[in-house]
């Protein structure tokens, strides 16, 4: 990985009155060059072959230009001239998947966040060791099928999408539909609403609401409409689904807008707090925006199911502001508050705090 | 409960042009502050302990000061300092929850809207009696288990959460599932999709949707979000969790956004007028925010199950405006639309309408 | 049908400096409206009878004019005076509805859009032609029950709300359910989430997604609120539900707001490429607002099921911009940019190229 001291050498050469602001043409890009013109930064849209026509419906998101690419891979060949362009990078969970995490981790280009984050967040075990080391309560691990005491979810190791991942809601049911030929992993099931909680920490804010060092946001949160779990209740029930061998599926297919009832806030808060604690304990803290994949239980108990150390697609339902965001300045998203914190970092020269 | 009389004494101490709009912090508190300082207001928040740190994250809905109290029942010591204050009361459910619904009705200091109509909404039979009285369908109570004919809703008596509800499709269904040691009540269960819809009532406007006085607005309308019912299709059907013995739970989590067909509108004005009028006759009526929470059936026919009559939580989605009320004025949330009633009752010396 | 001719005739006594937008008060005239007044035209509101009071309720949608007739029948006979008062008319699904689309497609008034597609999308077999014409996946049709192979959505001719409706998820439970005495259709039903998709079509916009003519716009998205199929999970699974007697219907009641997640988007604008390129094929494009309504599968294969040619009810969610419109135009709603575009083709002469 990029070590401190590259970055800060990097960052002598850069202009960092004339930085330019990149991603992948992908994910949350439109937000992301939205954001970043509306600060006034230069955009450039990194992709495959051709440039995507659907930047020409949109305008006002549209890359100032293109870096195009054969593949990929090739970006690693253009670290340099991304440094001279004076670049910064905006990973997204696209960008990582297609450029791969080895050479994410180690382009030696400039990347708003902490890539160490990345690190931890795609280990399943490390991601576990953060959350529960800073104290969050997730969904426990079955070990030993004798010990399924109420609802379970079953997921076999690679299955795309959640394929044959399936829930049973005791140790017999369990047993019927198990295929012992593969291997997988058991679950706690955790009844609820789920809620993905878009945070942004800042480093080099002291204002607002303030860690040990910097300060916690929450812009917005959102609902993932997964296919074909979310509408597979109008075929048949679970065990009717199992019965004529249909799967459900867990596939991202896009966002659903919601807000969370405001006496939820406060354990809200803190659970961005302990994620951001924990990880300046354990790799120098994740920086930038983050999400929190919650179950909200009816005892208004957060369980934790995941973590994602970057913008997430939930923000693009808020590319002119949220319900929370709003209340920190008017049409505030995702991306323009990534460029309103390197705008102020490079202001401030405050720039290897947020970057890496 | 507080008499008109003393609302007029209460008024000749009150600096109409230096008022404080306060609540106890949580339920909708962000937005009300917001909504409150926009039209010019100074806020205060109520809060029992510390002042939630949430609010330094939402600095725009941050209030002005803060009435920091052992246990919310002390307020009822600060009644005084209050009015010297000029601070009118924003109620809330959370707030009357925690403050004590007696305490709400008696506490000498100005209140927006109408205390009486707390009174009604909160007893269940005088609520029906409003309800059926204004012409308004209500899904059916069944006194006799022997009546049922089709689905239904059974509740026991103070289970919190709902937990323990179950619905029935026939009576044999409810006669296996019922639990005879406990008491519960029978109503109809109606097929249909949930609509909350936010009203506001205004006594001292006599343009828009005029009615025998005043005139009446739709704000915006959301769906709640409820832990565990929404979501637990995934786990199973309604007889696939009985017999694991799992309990659909009715717990607010949260709110998401959404609009009613426009052919709808005549009939849903028509709710909130029947509403409105009734409460007219009975108690001087309702004043301010309230919602009506609503089953529309594929026929189109709406059912009401429940009413509120202060702002609810759903239109914390609307901080910045809403489909319906951007049609009255860009931007307008239910808490500033109070917030603009008690600005315009000020101006015309009409606080004694809109206050209790 | 108004030819061509016509339209060059009625468009020589129009005073393009003049024009009055109307449209039947219902469905999306509130956002009609809205837009037209936000780009400076006159309105007028159609209505059959008293004009709907709640127009009252939101001033900045209330049409200026009404129109009031006895019937919506009797528009027809008051066709010149629409030309004399250089009247344009959007239509929705209300209005065509209400006023027959054998009315609709001879009235000699101008018309927003083009009249041929609606005959197009409205003949079930002529809509199937041109989507799949497009090279756009359908679900597929099964004409004999045999070659059931998996699950099926099963529809009865003339049922009303798609009541009666059933799935099925094999040959064996079709068997059992059908009602063979009725007239009926099968579908392979396709599991997903729903995705309504708001395109705008401009043949006058050379800027932008160009395609062969003119330039294609993603204005918006929405989810429809279905009842009570919507929610019906929560009374039973469809098996539970049928062996109760109680049946799922499909009656559009409202709209939730989404967003698709951003690698959809290539594929969502070559559908809207595919489906305006064939039109224009067909019967000379459609023109202005549409909407497909599709189903995105777990595999990320966008199938198509049906086809509006003009605004729909979904982009009332949007009345103040969305966040795919508000990356062309802040605020930018359907309604509004259908009054952009008159105002465009009025400024450059070209009325006849997106009127019929």
């Amino acid at each position: 990985m990029i070590t401190k001291q590259q970055v800060l050498e990097f960052l002598k050469d850069y202009d960092s009155e004339n930085i330019t602001i990149a991603t992948v043409c992908s994910h949350s890009s439109l937000q992301i060059f939205d954001g970043a013109r509306k600060e006034g930064f230069k955009t450039l849209g990194i992709c495959a072959g051709t440039p995507p026509k659907y930047y020409d419906a949109f305008p006002r998101a549209k890359p100032d230009e293109y870096l195009i690419l054969e593949s990929y891979e090739d970006l690693i060949d253009r670290a340099e001239e991304l440094r001279k362009r004076n670049t910064i990078i905006i990973p997204h969970s696209t960008f990582i998947a297609e450029f791969g995490k080895e050479n994410f981790l180690e382009i030696p280009v400039l990347v708003f966040g902490n890539r160490a984050a990345i690190e931890w967040e795609s280990d399943m075990d490390k991601e576990r060791k953060w959350l529960l080391g800073a104290g969050i309560h997730m969904p426990g691990k079955i070990d030993n099928p004798y010990d399924i005491k109420g609802p379970v979810m079953v997921e076999y190791e690679g299955a795309k999408g959640g394929k044959g991942f399936f829930v049973a809601k005791s140790y017999d049911e369990f047993n019927k539909l198990v295929d012992r030929t593969r291997k997988f992993t058991i679950q706690e099931y955790i009844t609820g609403t789920r809620y993905y909680l878009h945070y942004f920490y800042s480093p080099i804010r002291n204002e607002g609401y303030t860690l040990s060092k910097g300060s916690l946001e929450l812009l917005s949160m959102d609902r993932r409409v997964e296919s074909n779990a979310d509408e597979i209740f109008r075929l048949g029930s679970p065990r009717e689904l199992i019965e004529a061998g249909i799967c459900p599926t867990y596939v991202i297919t896009g966002n659903m807008p919601l807000v969370a009832r405001e006496s939820l806030l406060p354990r809200i808060f803190s659970l961005g707090e302990q994620v951001v604690e924990e990880s300046l304990e354990l790799f120098g803290g994740v920086k930038g925006a983050f999400c929190i994949e919650a179950v909200v239980m009816d005892t208004l108990e957060i369980k934790v199911f995941e973590l994602s150390t970057r913008i997430v697609a939930g923000t693009n339902l808020y590319i002119s502001g949220s319900p929370y965001s709003d209340l920190m300045q008017k049409g505030l998203s995702t991306g323009r508050r990534i460029a309103l914190e390197i705008k102020e970092a490079a202001r401030t020269n405050q720039m290897d705090k947020i970057l890496s």
